[in-house]
């Protein structure tokens, strides 16, 4: 039961829409049947569309009163009496896009508001929103249905593609952004990168002379930073998702579908593969290399490249199971000593 | 002697309105006299208030020329010649009492600046101020002689409290904030948490249909980011205290009088107990317990519940002699090869 | 080549002109030959000048069709046919300083906002660009040719130099900052440092009666935070560069010419000495001293005193190479078990 201030409910909706959204399957008979709202296993009620997933809460399930659930074929059998069953192959993802269409994030305002500072040369697509206190640079190009938040900054210059939500109080310069991006609060896109000819009389800022490219369908966190390039470009691939307090150096490039956690840093130049997983308050030392689907434990030190599908955890990292090794002989020496 | 651009000396304050405040006991005849501000024992004249708390600087109590002195009864009796001592048991508590009552944190400016944007249907207390370049949005509710400060965005249906002090730049939604709260700079509550389901072929973003809960009394540092729940609300306990660039992921529970230091993280639905102390740049995981008086040394990182009042250091944080003890064992495996 | 959305070459220039800046040798028959713009070396063409420093590097060296090139004299024999040397001891050094020329990071507005808010008693100098949404406090002073960027909220009595340049939405409060600072985006300076007495029924906060003071030539990146001193004051020496996202506590006394990478954290009181480099995610505890000339590798954890001009590693921090006999000697122990 969501607060109303807050959200509000776009159901409800007939089972029939919801398996055309995610595909699963249901018997003809029930498909005018309605649900209400989407809500978690053990709070639902007969109204309500759940799921199961983690068969740690197979109790849960058991005992449900949810009115539908997304389950895997395999568990189906399960369901508690009155419960009817969506059965796919991945049951959180279904929620997922169940729940987008009970709340879509809606823009709630429409229109430019008086008092944004939109530049004349700037060019606004069709349906954009520009809130308050907002400021948009010369010759900005904001594309269709774009959002732009309250006291948000846009340089001269940048791009940003369609049905892009772009939250209040970001700065945003030297880049050209995709559709469908999301970038929360705060989030500081297109600065200098930290490069200078060091010297003892003093360091000698070299002039940043690239951009930064954000592709389709990336979401970056409030308060992330992300420097341009040195000349090259700063890049993150199309649906890479990164979260809050992250920082990347200049010149990085992330592949598509990377996952990065809160507080984790790349330094500038090294080069992220496809769905790498970077966890929590992770550093990526610079100029390194981290092969397609390798995944990095929280608070990990990456020092060397790492392999493409392999796991790393430590500071400094070695691959995972060499990690808990160091772990165990720690804790064993240790032992000894007691 | 403080900076009067910036500090506004309320003093001077006799002894008797100073003993009211703290406790301390003081002689009638001394009542009437009166200090006009508060320094350190090195710093401190004849006409100044000090404290005397670590024994560390017993010399510099020995010899200053504070004209009274916050002091426990068992150092009383060497406090110099001339200087006035208010005994009580925790100095440096009373010192902070009176430094508050010389420097009130005074809202300096007052009242609604012409230059804010403030949606009709917001509710404002008696006595609120709100500066240039605020945006508050629909049905928010904001309570009594609260500030709210330039550049600050407060979104739709917020409800904050009385005697809350929020600065400049700052992004508020999805939240509900209580009394006499303070919340610095940059800091972002409310927006979504890092919920996707996740998968090759792209990642599903999980609407967060819930809220944060900053109940009374708690202080949030510049740059720190609050992620709303997934549907349980995130909550931070009364009293508690957060410093600068902290992360707090979605769900999380954090109990009364707790203190998180800066760049500090916690991942998504853990629960931390009352008074914990969490140490610069620690990180604990998601779905974790830590207990109530639990203490983690900075940099640790924490992979599995931790008991109530017990410490803790290392990544993977163990308890702190043991910690101390990997480091002593390791130490010594280095020096035998040297 | 660089996005012309973005950038504007000042160029082109003169060898003499190039001679003069950098003080590099050059023969009086190419002085009155151009150049166009700086380039790589791989991707230069006969109309750049670029640099060969890193010997990694020398095959790049050696075919590139840079017009120009700074290079150390040993090497200077090495250059391709046709490209003329600039012979020097630093050719990085020497070519930020010609890229400087080439691509100023110029002002590249104007004036007063009419949409900035600045109170009637503040102080602006000549040539001061004040951008839309900025709001300059009671009695603040602003030197000559500074530029305050939109939304960035100045607070009363600060003091500013000539030549500085303060980028979006940053947050300055009871603050001194010195001539030719460069301070990016989100970066709040001055707000109250984490300073409570603590105890079990509530912390009490104490007043933070300092300031911060920024010096000449600092560079400041986006999101970080320094917080003002308790009563002595937070200062930043001359020269100093500190990257993204960083932590400075109240009382922490930077020295000149230092180097802060992204994310490192320096709790309260620390004296950090002249041109120590911090690495990212370094940890450093409260009260300590870092002699000058230490550096100290990422993702360290500075617990102790460190000596000037040595290097650190590891988590507590020791000499670096202990630090690397620590990593062997962990790694062999789990060969050992393999």
């Amino acid at each position: 039961m969501v607060d109303q201030r807050f959200f509000a409910n776009q159901g409800p909706f007939t089972l029939a829409q919801i398996a055309e959204w995610t595909k699963a399957e249901i018997a003809a008979d029930i498909a005018a049947k309605t649900v209400s709202d989407v809500a978690p296993l053990d709070k639902a009620s007969h109204t309500d569309i759940s799921f199961f997933d983690n068969t740690k809460y197979i109790e849960h399930f058991e005992r449900s009163r949810a009115g539908a659930c997304f389950v895997r074929p395999k568990y189906a059998p399960r369901a508690p009496e009155g419960m009817i069953t969506l059965v796919c192959d991945d049951p959180y993802r279904a929620y997922a896009l169940v729940a987008q269409h009970f709340y879509p994030d809606a823009i709630t305002q429409h229109g430019i508001s008086a008092h944004a500072h939109i530049d004349p040369s700037a060019t606004l697509g069709k349906d954009v929103h520009v809130a308050s206190g907002a400021v948009i640079g010369a010759h900005a190009v904001i594309g269709e249905r774009t959002s732009i938040g309250s006291n948000t900054v846009i340089g001269a210059g940048v791009v940003i593609g369609d049905d892009t939500r772009i939250g209040a109080n970001n700065t945003l310069s030297h880049c050209l952004i995709g559709s469908r991006v999301i970038i929360h609060r705060g989030v500081h896109i297109g600065q200098d990168g930290f490069g200078f000819a060091l010297g003892r009389e003093g360091h000698v800022k070299v002039p940043q002379l690239g951009r930064v490219i954000i592709e389709d369908d990336v979401e970056i966190g409030s308060g992330t930073c992300i420097d341009r390039g040195t000349g090259p470009d700063t890049t993150i691939g199309a649906g890479t998702k990164i979260d809050n307090l992250v920082q990347i150096g200049h010149n990085v490039q992330v592949g598509r579908h990377a996952v990065i956690v809160a507080q984790a840093g790349i330094a500038g130049s090294s080069r992220i593969g496809d769905g790498v997983v970077i966890g929590g308050q992770v550093g990526i030392a610079g100029h390194l290399k981290v092969g397609s689907g390798a995944r990095i434990a929280a608070q990990s030190g990456v020092a060397v490249d790492l392999e493409a599908g392999q796991s790393y955890g430590g500071s400094p990292a070695v691959p995972i199971k060499d990690w808990h090794r160091q772990v165990i002989a720690l804790n064993r020496m240790i032992k000894k000593d007691k």
